[in-house]
């Protein structure tokens, strides 16, 4: 059992140094040796676990959508407290911290760009994309839009927080809460009907809580 | 005067060339006899132009950084026609419409993203943040904003223009006119006063030429 412990922790250890260098210095460039030292681990135990680069980029790729699948569930929608519409504003929120905190997460949509080295997966913006036009979707349905046009408001809103992560890799403070609250504080009361306006936190309704 | 024109050409065709090869396999996996190749010239020819890898990414650099500034000045604001809010709207239009077609544009976004490898050179992120943030303060100026925080606008603009840039990289149809039109339309309403909102248009004012 401690023996098992220890193989999942080394494996985790490798995922995570992998991430962090694939981010950091392109999956191309980036050795498998520079991958096992950075994680503390010889490189016959990155071999035992992973057959390849390949190999590897796949499991920080499953690891990052797993993280995602995360936080996109994590909230179920409340109608008390906004509904569908507050449900979008949390999650973007947890997914810009995410992004910041959690560098599993930032190399799952940093290796969505170069999908021919880095091995199949699945793409997290399209993931994204898809997550908010079911969110929109969902706040159209429980009255909470005014009269915009749900894919205008899906377009907006998935371009503006992919442009945060985006330049969240070059300074990260695009990747704070400020940032996203001024998002949303200029859109929502464009975008939320008048009776759901009083009731939405463009903060994020967990904004105390990090 | 024939000869300098071949070789001005010859130079052109290895940076574009280079930003062509820069942008699809990345900065540090290219190798000067590929970019060579693509530009259909001997290595010897690539070698009287450049020393090395870096000086190279530097020209592309600096080329993207040109076409950055023709985009950003070709619009002076006009008062009858919207003014600086107009010529924002007009500008982040030409300026993805440039990155959809401009393989040294899109590469000179690109390099700024491993700012490492690749040699120094202007941020295009950072300039065009700081030409956003000029034009809201202009549009402010001219009496053309409603109630809303420039800032606001500004980190609004900014991010869901660079989000379109990166999601464009993996499916074109971001870059479109379509996209960023219904960006402006859910927008205007929130952000235009009521007198500037008539005479603006969310498409561009160049959308019939193009």
């Amino acid at each position: 059992m401690a023996k098992q412990e220890r193989a999942v922790r080394t494996r985790n250890a490798l995922i995570e140094s992998a991430a962090e260098l694939f981010t950091r210095d392109g999956f191309e460039v980036v050795s498998l040796s520079t991958i096992s030292a950075r994680a503390g681990v010889s490189n016959g135990a990155l071999h035992f676990h992973f057959a390849s680069k390949a190999a590897l980029a796949t499991a920080v790729r499953d690891a990052a959508a797993q993280h995602f699948t995360r936080i996109t569930s994590a909230d179920p929608p409340s109608p008390r407290y906004g509904g569908s519409l507050q449900t979008l504003i949390d999650t973007s929120h947890a997914l810009l911290q995410g992004l910041s905190r959690d560098v599993i997460l930032r190399a799952g949509f940093d290796l969505g760009d170069n999908a021919e080295g880095a091995g199949e997966g699945e793409d997290l913006f399209e993931r994204w994309s898809a997550w908010v036009e079911d969110a929109v979707a969902r706040s159209a349905r429980e009255g909470l839009l005014a009269d915009v046009a749900p894919r205008d408001l899906v377009t907006t809103v998935v371009g503006a927080t992919v442009g945060f992560a985006a330049l969240g890799g070059h300074d990260v403070h695009w990747l704070s809460r400020t940032t996203l609250t001024r998002f949303w504080s200029l859109l929502l009361p464009r975008v939320a009907s008048p009776q759901a306006q009083r009731g939405l936190v463009a903060a994020g309704r967990w904004a105390e809580a990090s």
